[in-house]
């Protein structure tokens, strides 16, 4: 995922598709394809964490090699804190993945009012949450360990496969898998963020309850994030060979 | 996916075999595996989407070499805007295409011809389609606007994945999860078609409503292919090494 | 899957262990996982395929370096006619293969002999069968049509990623993503097979019905991949470079 | 998966968070999400499958540069007997996997904690165990043979991909989904462990039966490792180039 002869430009615009793509493919399986209508069963919380990890694989290959392929603020914090992005490329970084993820949620939401019968509800477009109602009914305490400790591996396999130590061409792949693997565990917990953005963009779409707990998806993944650039810097400090 | 050393007569060869197997298996899975009888459960949408994706994880990796793996008159005619194929072999491509797709769905008429109690219905054989009756009952605008945004997608991943950019290794694999992504979110709209061949070919034996409604199916894909030529040699113009 | 440096036991040893695991964890996904018993879902069609498909892919990348990894007469037959295997080495990798089969079969019955209230069924431990009572009630012509024309598509896969056009490292993956997507079409109308030995081990245990339709198993399969073998030298005739 | 210039202690601490990632991404899986509560379909046995496996196709890419990426005891010992590790070295890497274990089933305990109504149950975390009442009701026998069966074809595989014939940019993916393939067989039959480390982990916090039938899931996955590790050296000895 090196970044090379790309206009900083072309990143902000890369991140910007990117993040839409995850979004509009994530919360899309979630809000469109996830519960069975008529016809085959829908794709159930297996298939929503595919949606979601292998758009992270489709777009690592897409552009990975334009702008790195962050379309995560806690990533792009992360790598700030680690020192593999400059902090003015960072807000722009921050800045394209948020009008991404809103433009994504945008299309979302206009395909679904064309569906018979539509009616927003309480955390609609695949908006994160948790507590009483919302999937498995976790606590609050539970849905931030869930996504800080996540949020954390999942910054230590991507500082790990991108070390000297990875594979540069599986490198998106383990990314990817990663984030399938997280939603996995934690869509009954909180639907899953580890992502800022992912959450902002449905949340003010879907407003009410989805946008007062939006500030946990703020705070744990970037928490999540800064521990493990920090425990990656002070335990497997290494220059990138 | 440089194609090197086959002839024009092997790579119109490829495109058919190509699109073909892509009908057989993704409309195959749909038309016969999608939903439960007796045993096991049916393969549902997740399964119907991971047939159409690896259908093209799997030709990319066969045919890339020799056609380039289009096996989708939208991408043939993307790849005609951005000047990456010539205008007299685009249309033979486009033309194995179509002949590809009819007989993919002919060889599964045959086979669902042999089931006991088969009887053809309105969108039989996996034949896309839209509105009150097919699958999430979602209107004109919202299918139009799914099968342009979605191959939009579709097309910029494509041309980002085979410049200089990308992987070589994996771009097939990156190219056919996209397609999955895309039937993840919009088989309860459309089916998901983003391939005027993938349509006609079931279109042409189901008759009826699946042809009426076939226009859209070629207008949308080519549109939203044509949009991501101009726009990826608008922002990311480049010179393949 | 160029094989190097390996003896003619190490290749047998290795086509039987391959196919072994393809029976193992391909029938035993179907016999012990497929249907939901207690507590989770079973793995469904879905899970039955991916099960037969990345048994391939796993053995792909653990033999394929020793033996070509083939675990299937079908294959041997194919790369025997197409001059790349010797005829006394076929019958050598023929032999195993069956071995294997009935190994894997044999594994998986002494593992269901334990399960409380275990009985053998007409189809027991993953058998291949079609006609009323099997599964989606296919007749015979669809049977032996699906089974042909689909070895058919696996041989072409297989020729065309391991020919001159093909990318080696990938090759595992298209291989038995090729097989998963023959699967997902194909379980409700054969059990799918497209593989003589595969069939021969669980119709060994199970008798009646599943060893009178075995015939089908062997002949189908081995007339698709001839006809694949003779099609690709006349069509792609290439030299491996 | 070659391990070079990281020092001892990177390699335990990769192997620890290595343990705790499969524990809390496979367990977690199978504790939070394996079941359908409110809204879309859980996991199910293939969700299941899926996280355990590609929790070491994530990690295999990610740590296997540093420790090699065993993360499982029947692992390190296998390699020791095949003396692709050194004693003193084996140590530190069991004791890390144990630790790595027991905070990853810490940390889902706690998660689980602040879900609404959550009870401890005989074999909660996602705890391994066979007889009456566990999932598919197989008896010791059958729990044995599956257990020491599919860890030998688990380190053949890594014995395999990790040799001259093995292809090292694939191999994690071979080795994570032959993971996959032996929980598709064997969840009914004992929750898939081939990994003392990872039963041991719920076990503690579950106790009673998950802890009087562990020692099944000590004993039979080391068992067969050491025999794989023998089979391998015996027949297939080669020198890696």
């Amino acid at each position: 995922m090196l970044t090379s002869k790309s206009t900083i430009m072309q990143k902000y615009i890369a991140e910007l598709i990117g993040t839409f793509s995850l979004v509009l493919f994530g919360c899309g399986a979630a809000a469109v394809s996830g519960i069975s209508t008529a016809g085959p069963a829908g794709v159930g919380l297996l298939g929503i964490a595919i949606a979601f990890g292998f758009s992270v694989v489709a777009m690592a290959y897409a552009i990975g090699g334009i702008s790195g392929c962050h379309i995560n603020p806690a990533i792009t914090i992360a790598m700030l804190v680690a020192g593999k992005i400059k902090a003015g490329d960072a807000v722009g970084y921050i800045v394209a993945q948020f009008i991404g993820a809103v433009l994504g949620a945008g299309v979302l939401y206009l395909i679904l009012s064309g569906k018979s019968g539509f009616e927003m509800g309480e955390w609609a477009l695949g908006a994160n949450g948790w507590g009483e109602g919302y999937l498995g009914n976790f606590n609050t305490t539970a849905a931030f360990i869930a996504e800080a400790v996540l949020t954390f591996l999942f910054l230590f396999v991507i500082f790990a496969v991108t070390s000297k130590w990875g594979n540069s061409t599986m490198a998106g792949l383990a990314i990817g898998v990663t984030l399938m693997l997280i939603h996995l565990v934690a869509i009954p917990i909180t639907g899953t963020s580890v992502n800022p953005a992912r959450s902002f963009g449905p949340a003010i779409f879907a407003g009410g309850k989805a946008l007062q707990q939006l500030w946990l998806f703020i705070v744990a993944p970037i928490a999540g994030g800064i521990v493990a650039a920090i425990v990656w810097k002070g335990l497997f400090n290494e220059a990138k060979s």
